[in-house]
């Protein structure tokens, strides 16, 4: 028997999938409840398409996220197979929530391979419902396709043509004891993972002279939230803070550093500081050398290879030294910042000047520093609110050049021997605590629903898992 | 020569002193910055006397901070005596930052004994600007008045004419050498520390019956933080997150748990989600059995004995058993709380219910759980923002009976051994690396600003403390 295991990472692989992928993620009412979600999901998909599709071509023409993840798992099945040789042959499966391999796609495979016994390993260190518990909640939708009962509404009746549709593909399959499952549902602070990390800072600290080095500061960068999700309870912010204090402890508190959060999107407050500010703002301060750290991601993919190195770094340098170059030292030294990259953000956006777009967009920039009060405006005049993005990104590429920022970033754990053999680790961990009933199928942590939460389905997907993977017949009923 | 242990607690301990108390408070820069500080600090010490007078009667007539805070370092410097003999004897001085015994009069004592050399060790176990932070430069600034130089500005005048008073009483002492400091500055995981509050957290889940405890959440409350202090950089909502973790390690995650913030006061956005909040969801989604956890207080005082214990707990409990003793089981549960509270809100604010309060203030209190949106309207509406702060309270007293919620609470560390022994070895270890030169006078991380930090003040601060509690003549230039 096949011994599964299921990595959970989060992206896409190639450009042509950008627009599937935008189209499933806003049509995930886990992660983004929208109103009129079935009208407005495909129009927001087309219209980022352009510009996300930018992106991924800068990057080298895709995410290499799948690539790492089939790596990590393999190495990772192929230490299993020693560690734990009862349980053997191990094979790892991977599972995307908005690109191939889809979840259908996986328990597809699974199904051909007769897989009896399968662990769902999320790759998100840290569990947030938007992440880890979406995936969760689409693996047991897809799972028990057939026990659902007929819909009502139009919306329903839709939903119910789609499943029916896979059903009939074979697809109603995993859910109904087909196979048992258990989930390994977070990791943040396992000394192994810690490790890995504190490791890969090490080397990034190499890349400062001695000097530099003393004084560099280390920013630990993870995706931030929205605060409407934090305040609904989502674990996510206070165990991304304990993987920081982990790795910190490890490497004996050799530097000061501080932990931002990056990603932001549209106009609704997150949980700050923003990495971007963090930066600007310790240029301000003095602080010169600055060792980003991604924390939350374990593979390089759009968030560290497109944000942070060419958004945050290499924008910054390049820009800045073309500028420079053009307007010569002096005229470099004299030069207001905030206005240039108004001006320059206004022509980008094909704005005319008679508009009196400098100050106003210098108020702009203002407001969104401020979430909370930029809500109402800016939801009415998203033009202006794209012009500001843009400029304060410009800003941002000046500022940090003007104050002379040495940015150099930690690599991603990737294939990090030291990273692969905590991957087994935990599941050989928790596959012996498991078959020794010193665990459940999850984690008593996961059973626990936010203190805010509306969406009936997580109930019914934590006591799915808890239940090894059965439906639960109390709860469905 | 005596060795000093300067703790640093934040309170008061007697009723009379509360004016005096909020007016510091008020009137400290570093934690509040107001515009007018020195003619709105006043009137708003003045308006709020009353009531916080009142939380102070009813937890028995003052705080026991200080009596907790004299027990835990006379307990703490006996072990001391014990631990490192050859800087023996330790005294205990306690320093408060807004009620006596102030900076200036620890400093004082000091002098009076003849202190040479002396540890500011902060009893915040996480670091925030505006508690360990502020309480610093406080201490920096008495102890090197009269090296400041004259101010031309009418406030800095006045502030001078102060200072003078101080210096003319002979209080310029302690920042010019006489004194050889270093800085505790935080010990958010501390291996004691975490292993006392695991202790009570395990005593308090014995509170429980078996069988609902194994079902208990643990909810880890906090005293919240504004957002803009969070999105300038402060550490604190990250090293709270990692006591967090390491106190469930500890307790080998036998039980769910949420981190959630406490005490937020007026219409700006604070960290979420809110204690309260999450006590009435969690009941919501059936979790009857709640352990509050204070996780950022080492001992008793008014956020713990007053706002966890009576407002959250006592107060819910006894308002839903005179409400529900009144109109028997079956209107109980018939009952439209919203609206019952909004009545009775209304009428302890002597507000006409002519006005339309009812529909108006459940609208309010929406807004108030969206702090964003409420900023506008409850800034030109302070009568409104106090009719549905008093109505959500009330609103939360019925709905946790309702929801037949049993709120327990896990003891503070007050006289814990297992605390003292840590306080105890924090000292010590502290002592002895820097005596072997591993340590400076500060850590590493008490070094670095927040990325967002416009306050001269701390860079003073923090290079007088890294200095050894002497003025570095290069910032002071």
């Amino acid at each position: 028997m096949t011994h599964a295991e299921i990595l959970i990472p989060n992206s896409l692989s190639q450009i042509p999938e950008v627009h599937d992928f935008l189209s499933r993620l806003f049509h995930d009412h886990d992660l983004i409840p929208l109103p009129f979600q079935s009208y407005l999901a495909p129009l927001i998909a087309k219209r980022r398409t352009p510009k996300i599709e930018k992106q991924y071509t800068e990057i080298g023409g895709g995410s290499p996220i799948l690539r790492w993840t089939r790596t990590q798992g393999a190495a990772m099945c192929a230490l299993l197979d020693e560690l734990n040789p009862s349980s053997a042959p191990h094979k790892p499966y991977v599972m995307f929530r908005y690109a191939e391999p889809l979840t259908e796609t996986c328990l597809e495979e699974m199904k051909r391979d007769g897989v009896e016994r399968a662990i769902a390993f999320t790759q998100y260190p840290q569990y947030s419902c938007s992440t880890t518990g979406s995936s969760l909640n689409e693996l047991m939708r897809v799972a028990t396709l057939s026990t659902r009962a007929g819909k009502s509404t139009p919306k329903a009746a839709a939903e119910a043509k789609d499943e029916e549709k896979l059903i009939k593909g074979g697809l109603a399959w995993g859910g109904q004891g087909q196979v048992e499952w258990s989930v390994i549902d977070r990791w943040p602070t396992h000394a192994g993972f810690i490790n890995a990390v504190a490791h890969n800072v090490k080397q990034g600290l190499e890349k400062f002279s001695e000097q530099e080095r003393k004084d560099a500061v280390i920013l630990f960068s993870a995706h931030s939230l929205p605060l409407s999700v934090v305040n609904r309870g989502d674990p996510y912010i206070t165990e991304v803070a304990a993987s920081v204090l982990a790795v910190m402890q490890k490497l004996g508190h050799t530097n000061p550093y501080r932990l931002t959060w990056q990603s932001q999107v549209g106009p609704s407050a997150w949980q700050g500081p923003q990495t971007s500010d963090a930066v600007k703002g310790l240029g301000k301060l003095g602080k010169k050398n600055i060792l980003l750290v991604p924390i939350a991601f374990t593979s390089d993919h759009i968030e560290t290879l497109f944000e942070l190195d060419i958004e945050v770094k290499e924008e910054a340098h390049e820009v800045s030294t073309r500028v420079r170059a053009s307007m010569g030292e002096r005229e470099w030294a004299r030069q207001d910042f905030g206005e240039r990259a108004c001006a320059e953000g206004i022509g980008a956006n094909g704005l005319r000047p008679r508009e009196f777009w400098t100050a106003d967009s210098l108020h702009w920039e203002r407001k969104l520093q401020s979430p909370r009060r930029s809500y109402r405006s800016t939801r009415r005049k998203p033009d202006r609110r794209c012009a500001a993005m843009r400029i304060r990104k410009l800003a941002f590429c000046y500022e940090t050049a003007k104050l002379g920022v040495n940015l150099q970033r930690a690599e991603s754990l990737n294939d990090s021997p030291i990273f692969i053999r905590a991957l087994a680790d935990i599941v050989s961990t928790h596959m012996t605590d498991y078959s020794e009933g010193k665990c459940g199928p999850t984690s008593i942590q996961m059973g626990l629903r936010c203190p805010g939460c509306t969406n009936p389905r997580c109930e019914t997907s934590k006591s799915f898992f808890a239940n090894g993977g059965k439906v639960d017949d109390h709860v469905a009923a």
